[in-house]
């Protein structure tokens, strides 16, 4: 659902990087469960399940576990929402202990939603070692300035510029121009509404790696499962030569959810990955979820993808128990 | 999961047909809604829930649909199988009359499960307009003949190999060879086990269209669902040049189901195809196939479709009720 620039044509061939049997050292595996899942639950998922993600994912040798929001306390609260809302330190510790595996811990921090100077530590006093700021195109300038915040205080970090289904071109290739600019480490193509087909992140994984290649940075890929394709997506990705994935366990997310873990340590033929504590996770602790929250692929999720929309009046629908979907479809079509 | 032979890489290019927008009329649509699904209710559907898959496949300017085998009532009993496992004449006309519509209706002929000779009328006789046969690559002589006697009496054909990727790649060029030149009008590519990922797809659409366009045939896709990947690689066929699609509504089928037809609708962007009706009828029709059925996306089926195996011991696990992911698994790493 990407607008074509047509001084840069999709029919350009991007060099693949090998395939499904090569062996990728540069291929980092994020798990998000927790960040993109608290979505749908307030943040409120028990120690007993952060813990056992956070074993699954030092079992499963998962390079990175986001482990929620470095949200605002003037705009969030403590009352309404759960502690991965905003990732304390002591509230983290209190979980998972001091961390001592190979397994690195994120947070993700919103544009204009974060205190970043005041509520991120320096990396010396901190349990994380990754600040991933999320942004809007016009949000932008907020962003560049919470980057160098973040590695001036000893992070790694990533940009996450959201809905780029619904960017203008040059809009996009000005922020991409600036951010390549920065000391940001990983750049992410986020398809945010589920709408992207393979052939736009063949577009799209062309034009953030001429970005990314020149100033020495990697990409990552973050996908939605409204059209199914958030799996097929990300391996069409890792193929053209992102390194960074996100990946959650049982595909937990908001909405359609995300790229499944399973599938996706299933595909990887790194040795280092292993599948088998993902299932037991999943056989542990995802029917208790299933039974509480709705997450996964359905035909709402799929019609706002369809439309390249915000998911939320599908999970308005959703939440409301409806299976008319003939007239959610025409209320898509009388949108504008 | 193809093997790979050296004198055909897969980094060859293969022209595309097109982007997402390109209007292409070769594309034909094929609703298996029916025939698919009664693998998992031994085709006991009602008569109403045929009939509106029917209307809505005519509103949806879908071209083809399946209704059913002809399966060999001496393996076969009518006692223990609903009438599409047979599709005799004067069933189908009783519950969806002489078509006046420009709806194909085809039917599946397996290879040595079918009397062919004897239950496939002339066309003259018959409200049936394709053929379809199914075939294991070690029964072609059977099919071949099949082939011959359906296009005699009048048919559109297509060939069905099945499991393809589990065959030897000598094997699957003998037999590209030999249905080549038959008067097949269709050469299916079939994931029987929803294990071929996207380069798969690329590496056996080329090697079939070699031998299709020598031929003067078409490519069609059939894809399963174990990895999510059925509709992802049924689009990644189609912008190769594949030409007729297999779709279901709901993706309903066996095991995890099939290329859901209200994926593939809303991205065909040829004006013909409708989405809205095939809405209509998941709105109407599958909350109680839901209710008494179980098909789609499940960890089981993604397992034997990462070890490209037969779904079967997947369908057991599942009909068993039980979620032991890890015992399953482990299973299959000790199967052979």
């Amino acid at each position: 659902m990407v607008k074509m620039n047509q001084t840069e044509t999709t029919n350009k061939v991007i060099p693949k990087k090998g395939t499904w049997m090569t062996y990728r050292p540069d291929v980092k595996v994020l798990d998000c469960t927790i960040r993109d899942g608290g979505l749908i639950n307030k943040f409120k998922f028990s120690d007993d399940f952060v813990k056992a993600v956070y074993k699954a994912c030092i079992d499963a040798g998962v390079d990175y576990m986001e482990l929620g929001y470095k949200a605002s306390k003037k705009i969030a609260s403590k009352d309404e929402f759960g502690i991965w809302k905003f990732c304390d330190e002591e509230d983290i510790r209190r979980v998972i202990g001091d961390n001592d595996s190979p397994l690195k811990l994120s947070v993700m921090a919103d544009a204009e939603r974060t205190d970043y100077r005041e509520d991120i530590p320096p990396k010396s006093e901190s349990i994380i070692d990754m600040i991933r700021v999320a942004t809007y195109v016009h949000q932008i300038p907020t962003a560049v300035d919470m980057i160098k915040d973040a590695h001036d205080k000893g992070y790694e970090t990533t940009i996450n510029i959201m809905a780029v289904s619904q960017l203008r071109e040059r809009d996009l290739d000005e922020a991409l121009e600036i951010l390549s600019k920065t000391e940001v480490d990983v750049i992410y193509i986020v398809d945010s509404f589920g709408s992207l087909y393979s052939e736009d992140i063949q577009y799209l994984t062309a034009k953030y790696l001429r970005y990314a290649q020149e100033s020495g940075k990697k990409l990552g890929i973050h996908a939605h499962n409204n059209q199914q394709l958030a799996y097929a997506n990300t391996i069409e990705a890792i193929i053209l030569g992102t390194s960074y994935v996100d990946a959650t366990i049982a595909g937990l997310g908001r909405g359609a959810g995300n790229c499944p873990m399973e599938l996706i340590l299933g595909f990887l033929k790194n040795p280092k990955y292993h599948l088998r504590p993902i299932l037991e996770c999943i056989e542990k602790h995802i029917p208790a979820l299933r039974s509480e929250l709705s997450w996964g692929f359905d035909i709402p999720y799929m019609i706002t993808g369809q439309f390249n929309q915000h998911p939320r009046t599908a999970i308005s629908f959703i939440a409301e128990n409806r299976s008319d979907y003939t007239n959610f479809y025409d209320s898509m079509l009388n949108c504008d």
